[in-house]
């Protein structure tokens, strides 16, 4: 009869979730404790709660197997919520372990004491207490039911401490096998006569739709009618490059979003949620959705939307319809003084076969799309929920999913503030990561939106709110005072050299690029201008 | 007829609210461009939410004046979780201005969209959505006041975006002034009875009692009585130095505080709660109240416990006994190589008058007691609420509340990398704060816990979770990326140097300790020793 914490790693190892990203304290020691016994569970230390439920989301993106956390009380929890937040947005399937003071220690309200389950609704559907050891397998089972789905969701499992220091574990039974629901024959052939009508059509797809097959099938369609295919702003995971169907993500200023769907008078959704401007503004509607367009939603929520778009090939005959694939297309390495366009030019002469790329890089990463279209396959994850401080935790989780394939994190100044002690479990675990860290200097989208919104340069009391200059961060000293290697660059040519040796050398690196604060966007909006993520 | 920012603005200036620690978004931006309007609120931007909450609760704790944030939406909140429990835990006033999505906004689930209220909820008593313009500015006064109590509390007042941009502000009306509940002449009269029963009796003092007027006080009843002062665990702000009633703090081992507690017969608590272990473990009961004990509440919740005390002197006729009062008492400066004994000793050599210590030193400020009890007068505010990361933002709060006080922040390595942005906030706002980084390299309190707990050596995969090395963290590269002046010292001659130099030179300094990590305390229960807080 084992203890609580050795029967609750156990049920994780047998499930298939051999990771977790912890931060443990003294509720945790046992979890921490039981470890030992259990060789199969890699733990992964962060310093940083934010950087543990950042991880295990990016895990979670490339493993598709859920990703794990082992936090401290209510406080831990608060810590990791942010990136939880993200998870939760972009339906990634996450399990907490939270430990909480013994049962009988809540009543004396110790300092660490709060309600945790109050924290925990902000972004968990499922949210439990264990009350037991002897079902505490149980419990770490349904939570990992949840957290599959589909849809993936963020599940919290509260573990106070006298639950795991006992023994007396019953090992847990199977847990019930969930189906998806089935697609709709009615939606589908809804669908197919949109697409067949003469309107013109688009298709807005999203989630598991961004996969390859997901994408050749989506790909067939709009060879087969002509129909417009754009992906949602803000992808959990999305694959492209070299030999995959392009896809164009709707762009986050709602005037260039608008003008992507302009004329659409039948959408189609393939996992995406009607599109909505990300911030409300004075005099402007949110909604996305053209005046008179119809909206349908292919697939149920929790369905597989690519078999989905698959039925709706055969429903519209286009199983032999040819994608447009994306042809592998070189960028020159870029040369001179750096700007930001330049170095997104850097990045994809340089992105190498079967990459990983973590995006957020916002507003310096205006010029990545096109940048990087025609390079060699590779994944993009964004920034899913406009959580800032996600890009560095992801790229953890993503190169611990993916020893041998290299990471790359995109990363604007301000946004890694947030989460900076990921470079520290980077050099820790030895990651084949490289940080591209974007130096403008200022929190640039703010900049913008105040711009846009107010009509107005700021004074020097606004100004000093959107500024991150006096002093400087100087990222190659925060860099190295946690242990990874780092430099900064002043020219283009610097830059392309820094990244063939960061590419091609093991473990993590970070490139520092100092950059003006410009926005090389499109000009056609009045200040507006294309641009990654908000905040 | 202004727009709610700038209302909300000037209510929380004419209530005397008049700096504010910032992290804003988009969300936020009318708020940010109304600063221009009010030039008496300062706004301190912060680049980290966790920075911004502790930074108004140290600021509240110094100014005696509620601590103000403004915060971006749920994620942002979420960020500032953990520094708003340790206010709560500590009855400090605090109001957050949480931004949310416009009203009409809402009903489209764009990215950022959570329920903002479920996560106040875990640490404000007060939380309400400002549901139009109009009545902004009444809601402003309605937090503050709740914030103000007492008890102090932290209020969070979420304003939705066009709440703060639509015009039509209205005055608010004053808040209704509400009396401190009374004193209880019959509770007076039973704790004066039960101090000249003859039993043994301690005083366990809190919150407000922890001030000179209430130190004095509790010192004329221990001078008239021989009853056994103490002080809580954690106190948000202890007085202490020569010329002040000395009181022993209640210590974190539980072996240890029971030793202190030992005997006492009738426990009397001035604004404290029952003493209760910070951690529950295996075996051990929780409650610190020795068996047979009569505990009595001294003063209401909310009431003036100095009044309290003083009313107890009254009934105890002890107005004229000579309180004990600390004696100043230099300590010399240490030599040789550094331990974390020395490096406290070194505090206490070089502490001077009006100092004011944030104390989150953990394991390795466990001779900090006895090295500063004979220093000048300063203010001692330690962790609270248990939730580590504490220490920075709290020197950054206190050091723009007293801008001609020299601030101490004894700050502990792994809980200083939670909110490592503080030094960043402390060189932009050129804040007299001498960080002091113990630097063992591990989570020493967690290496305690798990001897404790689990009786055991830990293995290596255990151990890895408790150790901070690999890669060892640099904190003087730290300090340096974020702005700081920063130096590390390898014997006890240069760290006085070091900080003479710190504590004369205007401007902040870090002054990095590297240190074994060793338990110096006293070794009276196994592996316990004293320590200043835990995890």
């Amino acid at each position: 009869m084992p203890n609580g914490a050795l029967a609750l790693i156990r049920t994780l190892v047998d499930a298939g979730v051999t990771t977790c990203f912890t931060n443990p304290g003294t509720s945790e020691i046992h979890f921490v404790a039981a470890l030992e016994s259990v060789p199969e569970m890699r733990a992964v230390l962060t310093l940083f709660e934010g950087v543990a439920t950042g991880a295990a989301d990016g895990y979670a993106r490339m493993a598709d197997s859920p990703g794990a956390t082992l936090l401290h009380l209510g406080p831990g929890l608060g810590n990791g919520l942010a990136n939880l937040h993200n998870a939760r947005r972009a339906r990634v399937p996450v399990v907490n372990i939270v430990g909480d003071h013994a049962t009988y220690h809540t009543q004396h309200d110790a300092p660490l004491q709060s309600d945790i389950e109050t924290i925990a609704r902000n972004v968990s559907t499922w949210v439990r207490t264990a009350s037991n050891t002897e079902q505490l397998a149980g419990d770490a089972v349904e939570a990992l039911s949840a957290a599959v789905g589909p849809p993936g969701q963020v599940a919290t499992l509260i573990v106070p401490a006298d639950v795991s220091w006992q023994e007396g574990a019953r090992a847990p039974s199977p847990p019930e096998p969930t189906a998806p629901p089935a697609a709709s024959g009615v939606v589908i052939e809804a669908a197919a006569a949109a697409l067949r009508s003469g309107r013109r059509t688009g298709i807005l797809l999203g989630g598991r739709a961004l996969r390859e097959r997901g994408l050749v099938a989506a790909a067939r369609i709009a060879a087969a009618t002509g129909t417009k295919l754009l992906a949602e702003m803000f992808p959990a995971r999305l694959e492209r490059g070299a030999g995959l169907p392009p896809v164009e993500r709707l762009m986050y200023w709602p005037e260039l979003a608008s003008m992507q769907l302009e004329g659409v008078e039948h959408l189609i959704l393939g996992d995406a949620k009607p599109p909505v401007s990300f911030f409300a503004y004075p005099g402007k509607r949110s909604s996305l959705v053209p005046d008179g367009c119809d909206v349908l939603e292919l697939s149920p929520p929790g369905s597989d939307v690519v078999r989905c778009l698959e039925e709706l090939v055969e429903a519209l005959g286009a199983a032999n319809a040819k994608p447009v694939l994306q042809q592998r297309a070189t960028v020159p390495q870029p040369d001179g003084p750096l700007t930001a366009a330049k170095v997104c030019q850097a990045v994809g002469a340089s992105l190498p076969e079967g990459a990983i790329v973590s995006d957020e890089a916002i507003t310096s990463g205006a010029a990545l799309p096109p940048s990087t279209e025609g390079a060699p396959r590779h994944d993009w994850l964004t920034l899913t929920g406009g959580a800032i401080g996600q890009g560095l935790p992801v790229a953890v989780g993503a190169a611990v999913a993916c020893p041998d394939r290299p990471v790359l994190a995109l990363q604007a100044d301000g946004s890694a503030l947030y989460t900076i002690q990921s470079l520290w479990t980077m050099a820790r675990e030895r990651l084949n990561v490289t940080v591209v860290l974007f130096s403008n200097r200022a929190y640039g989208i703010l900049d913008i939106e105040f711009a846009r919104i107010c009509a107005d340069e700021p004074g020097g009391k606004a100004k000093a709110q959107l500024d991150l200059g006096n002093p400087d961060l100087d990222f190659v000293a925060l860099g190295t005072g946690l242990g990874i290697a780092s430099q900064r660059v002043d020219t283009a040519e610097q830059l392309n050299g820094a990244l063939d040796h960061a590419l091609s050398d093991p473990g993590p690196h970070l490139v520092e690029v100092v950059i003006p604060a410009e926005m090389p966007g499109p000009p056609i909006v009045g200040r507006a201008a294309h641009a990654s993520s908000g905040r």
